[in-house]
């Protein structure tokens, strides 16, 4: 049949031609083999498959009628009711249904935001460096993006009010700012206090909505919790995003918007699914429910703190002088800047050969950058696992700087 | 907070313009307590909950690590493999991974399709009646739609070419022609074989892809099965799209697409779920593997043909004269047309009285029309529950034929 397959590319919308084709095929275990520095996998060996089985069993039982039969668009009522305590108990955040929107992953709640705000040719402003997936939305979306930069702090406030008064003298308005103030995703750094009053500050000024991507918040081991900015605003701009992927389990696709009343029912307007998952839904609620979700995310807490001091002391042991990077106090992620005279693309293709895959730094930027940065995850190799996979990026890494000096000595 | 929480309306893009504010609460269970001839759901009775608890538990304890973790865009392999071997053996189609697209249900898929094809003012042609749901896509893409009406063979093929040569004469070219061959919703008809042969040579004529929507097609109790367009197709124009909602659960959120390996790239690159439920996915294969799939199946048919048959019989008893309804050989659809004087907004008022929901003809055109003809569901109730409905129907019809009557002798 295929020889006679039309092309209909002349058919397809505007909107579907800034999208790239998908990656179509039979193996998403791409990941099996590798040491994977370079994506943000839960660690596999800590997934609750029997916590999820039993959750399922439980949950069927009782509610397997609704669980099974079609749901409807913000969310079933045992989940949002479950949230709803969890935001309250560990975030501060006093949401009832009226804010509440259950989605297929937060992935999927950034792309309906997207899709409630920008036209082609807006104005958004992100962190740089900035979350991969939120990079690719925007891309799809046609959007104008205004990057400022990270400090240990957070956004660079001088530069993020330069930035809004820039847009305003050009007659535009910011749609949103995209935040991921607590371990940010790549850099690691967490948002001080008073930056993120600042930054509210600034939106409401602005009338600026600030989508606050937290997918992280439960993972801290280091330092005391700071409040989400959705609890510093008082006037409805902050869309707070967050999921269930790295706390139970990413397979389940479940994460939310928080949000006002206005957006939430307006992002719940543009889902298209019929409602996220009543099945999977109803296992999440039972696995809240039941306090294993609290247990778990107790469990994984020093877990991933152990990664990361096995990451920095790997890091200490094998990379040239000149490297530096972040100390993330939860999460994922380390950020490392390479020195001079070694590139992340360079050293990138050298680890492959070795089997390892890294994050490349130029991956986070919309408007170019990091050339020399690598966003390394921690989150699903074993000890053993990380040592190795830092020694050969090591060694790789002095390769390429004798290779450098040579080169510059010829 | 909300005294002082912002309008945000002027922010919004032209595309949320188009769509309305969703549904957002916790009462889901509207259909519980009422007897719903409106609504597509399967029957609750049915719903294999011990068969999806065992199918969890075989799928976590085997690929937990997989079920759990990230997924990707198209499918994970176990499910697609499933699929690609239902298909085959049951509808007679061909499809390996680089044809199949896993969706969050087929709503989904048919969103995807509006997203990758229509500008806002493109032209696409219906059924007339035709799905709600798809209808609601129609609108929110901002689409100019060319109905054709159904008779009891499928589309009028003669309106259909006339649809085709005037919109060519207009300069433009329709987008997709959207189609329930197979028990089709809301009418219950099933196209001819001539019907479907004739439909495909002109779509391969005036270059228009097909959306085949089939959600029924396993739901046949009578008469034989007639190939889906997609195997009468050799140029890759047709999209063939399905669900587990009626054959497994529609909780689960699972759907797909079945097209040529450009469209299904195409539409895998236009998700934003950071692909469909790996969990619910491992779950589903393991039902399809284990041989459930097709023994719940094989339960479901004379269960759906029985429902048919009580509220055919109900209808008989207790509809005035001059009512007449069609005689689906499968899914889960009658449609009714009243005898003159009765409207089905008035039944409908009448019957909501009366705890009954119907589903109002008007809702399934695009372009007016359907205003004395009703959809009825027999698949959700059980059999004494639709016998009380159709009497409940049946009063408020003779009551409303009396009051015309009277109305009419003044």
């Amino acid at each position: 049949m295929s020889s006679s397959t039309r092309d209909l590319t002349e058919l397809f919308s505007e909107r579907a031609a800034m999208a790239r084709p998908g990656f179509v095929g039979t193996n998403p275990r791409r990941i099996a083999d590798t040491i994977a520095f370079s994506g943000g996998y839960p660690d596999p060996g800590t997934l609750p498959i029997q916590d999820i089985i039993e959750s399922t069993r439980v949950a069927l039982e009782r509610d397997g009628e609704w669980a099974l039969q079609y749901g409807f668009g913000s969310g079933i009522p045992e989940l949002v009711t479950q949230l709803s305590i969890k935001l309250g108990r560990d975030q501060g955040i006093q949401a009832g249904p009226e804010n509440i929107l259950i989605t297929n992953g937060s992935s999927h709640a950034l792309a309906l935001i997207f899709e409630l705000f920008v036209n082609p040719g807006d104005v958004i402003i992100a962190e740089a460096p900035w979350f991969m997936g939120a990079i690719w939305r925007a891309r799809a979306s046609g959007c104008d993006v205004r990057e400022v930069p990270l400090d240990a702090e957070g956004l660079d406030i001088g530069v993020l009010e330069q930035t809004l008064r820039d847009i305003k003298a050009e007659g535009k308005q910011a749609k949103f700012l995209y935040c991921v103030p607590t371990f940010q995703n790549p850099s690691g750094i967490t948002y001080s206090l008073e930056r993120r009053k600042a930054i509210v500050a600034l939106a409401q000024e602005y009338n600026m909505p600030i989508l606050e991507d937290d997918a992280y918040y439960d993972l801290r081991f280091e330092g005391d919790a700071l409040p989400p900015m959705y609890t510093l605003d008082d006037q409805g701009l902050v869309m707070y995003c967050g999921t269930f992927s790295k706390t139970m389990a990413a397979g389940m696709r479940l994460g939310w918007c928080v949000a006002s009343p206005q957006i939430t029912a307006r992002l719940a307007g543009l889902k298209t699914d019929s409602g996220t998952s009543p099945f999977s839904s109803h296992v999440a609620a039972q696995f809240a429910a039941s306090g294993t979700l609290v247990e778990h995310i107790n469990h994984l807490r020093p877990m991933y703190q152990h990664r990361r001091n096995v990451m920095l002391s790997a890091l200490e042991e094998h990379m040239p002088e000149g490297t530096t990077w972040t100390v993330p106090q939860g999460g994922f992620f380390i950020w490392m800047t390479l020195p001079d005279g070694i590139t992340c693309a360079d050293l990138a293709a050298r680890c492959e050969e070795g089997g390892v895959s890294i994050g490349q730094g130029a991956m986070f930027f919309y408007n170019g950058g990091g050339e020399q940065q690598v966003r390394l995850a921690y989150s699903f190799n074993t000890d053993e696992e990380i040592q190795h996979g830092v020694q050969v990026m090591g060694a790789a890494a002095h390769d390429l700087q004798a290779a450098a000096a040579a080169a510059t000595a010829d």
